[in-house]
């Protein structure tokens, strides 16, 4: 399987500035990161990553707000925002955060817990200059729509890279 | 792309005895987690993971020793250990761990920084019960390595809690 596209010019972008990248996962699960992790060379700028299935975990490790879980759950477009930015925090080594943080949450199906569509999901990037956000409304398999969303979030954090540079 | 069978068969086995899991992962840099929660229920007994990637993730947030990572490099099976008993503690909720880590470290490709073999791999199951690991050489590419690493882990896994069972 060839390397995600977005993931390899993110990686050259990211190393191009020094920076550094990780990820925080709700239904990609670790997608996210393996694509990262996938291209050749990825140590240079990949810290790490989250996957934050269980509710708690977004909760106790991303520092995501317990009030805003109790009254939207875990697929909201806030709770993706701050699973970015608390990753940015969590994934720190010696006082310094990771530049880049990517973030998922959804319902891959096929079930949804809480009647909110299945395919439903919020994508995050959080940078130094801010954050971008997307909603996204899936079709397909559990697994078509996990790996929608994990391209759809890289190619997100490059195009908020490559407009941060335009500024 | 169907599941995989250890994964489905480790959920089952999993959700029988009402524990949970979680991964902490280095090489296979989420795919182990991806795996699992490519089963649908998977959210019954998967609370997430850690993808650490660079090595001060491993020290910073598994808790895997300072003085084990200088001596030895990441590559080694004590650091497979100590990451699966530490993402155990770092998943915990509510005072509560993880029933079961499981951990990757080795060396994908296509160099190896510390002059070990590409393809070296341990791998690290902790569970209530005690700990199981496993060194595996495996041929092939970055891709086809991270993606035996994960299925040989998920099978490791299974036989540790179907071997605990008959204990």
């Amino acid at each position: 399987m060839a390397p995600d596209p977005s993931a390899v010019a993110l990686l050259a972008e990211l190393r191009h500035r020094g920076w550094s990248i990780g990820t925080a996962e709700s239904l990609t699960g670790g997608l996210v990161a393996a694509a990262l992790i996938d291209v050749s060379g990825a140590s240079a700028s990949m810290r790490g990553g989250i996957v934050a299935y269980d509710t708690r975990v977004k909760r106790d490790m991303l520092g995501v707000e317990r009030d805003l879980l109790e009254a939207h759950g875990a697929v909201h477009p806030e709770v993706a925002q701050q699973m970015a930015e608390g990753v940015r925090r969590v994934l720190s080594v010696d006082g310094s955060p990771v530049d880049v943080g990517l973030s998922t949450t959804g319902i891959a199906g096929p079930g949804s817990p809480d009647g909110q569509p299945v395919g439903l999901v919020y994508l995050g990037v959080a940078t130094p200059k801010g954050y971008a956000g997307r909603r996204r409304v899936y079709e397909g398999t559990r697994d078509e729509i996990r790996r929608q969303a994990t391209g759809d979030v890289l190619a997100l954090a490059l195009e908020a890279l490559v407009g941060a540079t335009q500024e």
